[in-house]
């Protein structure tokens, strides 16, 4: 089907492609001391592992700037300075070599923006206006009686006008709130006034559950519509979590198609197998696999055929037994001590993957 | 803000009312062996006790059938009967107490439909007409190539054709598809081309953390266009996880206000607390709270005042200490060690409830 997207600006963030025809970014953020080299570098690369394409970390002080030298130098994905209150600290970590800047025009003076966009110019790093409900500028909040969705467009518009008058166009926008109506309605005011790309998020989301909710309902429905360029899953928590929810809104709508896709049923009474202990094998085993694969795990004859089908492979589960299927075929009949190791023999050879 | 919700007819379930300006159901199903009758019981209280509002069990034969009669006697919400294949169960079901029928018009004769009408008339029951992918007409499937979100559309109207012949009209409809970009589209067509109460949900989702994506999104796209009167949330697991995942959804829309919001932050290098931490402890202490409460837990300086001033109450973390905000106001400082007690009994004096 294909989802027809909005045609934004290209930006560059240390060679990542954001905007236009390019895939949708994942992107995460440390939650470590920035100071702390060794557990930054130990956390990106992990998030490296788990897909995530663009990293950000805090950068509160002069040490916290200091250190995105040694950091940039050993990670293999671009690395944005997350900056709030001190310009001098986001002209510092781009000197250090920070492939580019998130300011929050909430909290810094406009004289500090431009010494910003000044030395963004210089060194040709982009900059994210990354809009958030709980920082607004004091003007505009009290104007609009709060953090409404138009108070967050008018600090984008404001901001956007800034650097615009500045001759400064590599930027991209957020306009994140905790409130996922907020959040909607902001990123699609924004989208019909502008087409700088969109990093989506809805902020403050809350723990893994909570945030994989409030996160899928946002930025999936803005997805939907077309608009969004990169995403970023805020969750209390490990950040590792955030990419595999980030990628299970992208793989749920079709706009990455990385790993496998377990399609599975609830069980009810009808089912006669153990699914619940099968699906969580299966989701086990194949956690890293890379390959986009769709797998049906289904407890009976009920919808377990038809979508055992429309799988690459899958098993309909039958009394104590299963009949598994491939590209729509029934291949044979198995037993249920049978159905992880089958499985993972076919979705080795399918694949290739050695998992 | 509240969202434009599409008027539905309104359709009784043993006393629920579902459509029109009804609030949004939550339902679910019961995985144990309906035959065991002491499991379903079981099972049933402990969605009862977590706000299920509607259950449904599978009656795959005479014997699940009969256990319906015990089975509704002993519990406090409207049970419904799931039917595939034989008519003859949905008859037998009904007789025995079963509050609603769910037919799935692709494995159920028309005439066998036929007779499931006649005696919901005579016994004052409604039906859901449960549309699947996985089970699609035959006939349907082939003529659109597959389970199409037309095809599930066809289905639908098909039999409400059907239903509405013989003088029915106390139906709901669901048109689900593990696919989510199917799923939304179905619904988003038959909502434009009838008026019964619409049951939502994407089915076959997976696992705990997958179904909360699939379902947030694709439920969740539908309820921000104002479409859908009851949900179900399908997990591979526990049904009482279908339940959370619900209200969540519910909440984050605005639409159940149920329970406590807990806005908290993905903390950063500039976290000073363990936020981390003092979340998990206030989400697993609120557990069964059902006062509806926005707090707001956050890491630092930089949005924690913000999003504290627009919760009910929260906590804005500084070094090692944070400042306690309730209703816009500040409160005092309190220490590390002061978060979860202060809060809880805040929390407990704010609400009443024994936490």
């Amino acid at each position: 089907m294909g989802l027809a997207r909005k045609k934004t600006r290209v930006v560059d963030v240390g060679g990542v492609k954001i905007g236009g025809d390019s895939p949708i970014v994942v992107q995460s953020m440390t939650s470590c001391d920035t100071r702390d080299v060794a557990a930054t570098l130990r956390q990106i690369a992990e998030l490296e592992e788990a897909g995530c394409e663009i990293v950000r970390v805090a950068v509160p002080d002069e040490n916290a700037a200091a250190a995105i030298k040694d950091i940039r130098a050993r990670i293999n994905i671009p690395l944005i300075a997350d900056i709030h209150f001190r310009a001098d600290l986001a002209v510092m970590a781009m000197q250090n070599g920070a492939d580019a800047i998130r300011i929050n025009p909430g909290n810094i003076p406009v004289d500090g923006i431009r010494r910003i966009v000044t030395s963004a110019k210089l060194n040709r790093k982009s900059i994210r206006v990354g809009v958030n409900a709980g920082s607004l500028e004091k003007d505009i909040a009290l104007r609009h009686g709060g953090p409404t969705a138009q108070a967050l467009v008018e600090s984008a518009l404001r901001n956007i006008r800034l650097l615009e008058e500045m001759d400064f166009f590599d930027m991209k926008l957020s306009l994140k709130s905790s409130d996922v109506e907020t959040t909607i309605e902001a990123y699609r005011s924004i989208s019909a006034l502008s087409d700088y790309p969109l990093h989506l998020g809805v902020t403050e989301a809350g723990t893994l559950l909570q945030s994989a909710i409030k996160s899928a309902i946002g930025i999936g429905a803005l997805l939907h519509d077309g608009i969004g360029d990169t995403i970023r899953v805020s969750i209390t928590g490990d950040p590792l979590q955030e990419i595999g929810v980030a990628f299970g809104i992208l793989r749920s709508l079709k706009l990455r198609n990385v790993g496998p896709e377990i399609i599975s049923c609830p069980t009810c009474g009808r089912c006669e197998i153990d699914l619940v202990s099968l699906t969580s094998q299966v989701e086990e085993k194949l956690r890293y696999m890379k390959t986009p694969l769709k797998i049906a795990l289904m407890g009976c004859v009920v919808n377990g055929p038809g979508e055992a089908r429309e799988a690459d492979i899958g098993i309909a589960g039958g009394k104590e037994s299963g009949m598994l299927f491939k590209k729509g075929e029934v291949v044979r009949k198995i037993t249920e001590a049978e159905f992880v190791p089958v499985l993972l023999e076919e979705i080795r050879a399918m694949t290739g993957e050695n998992i």
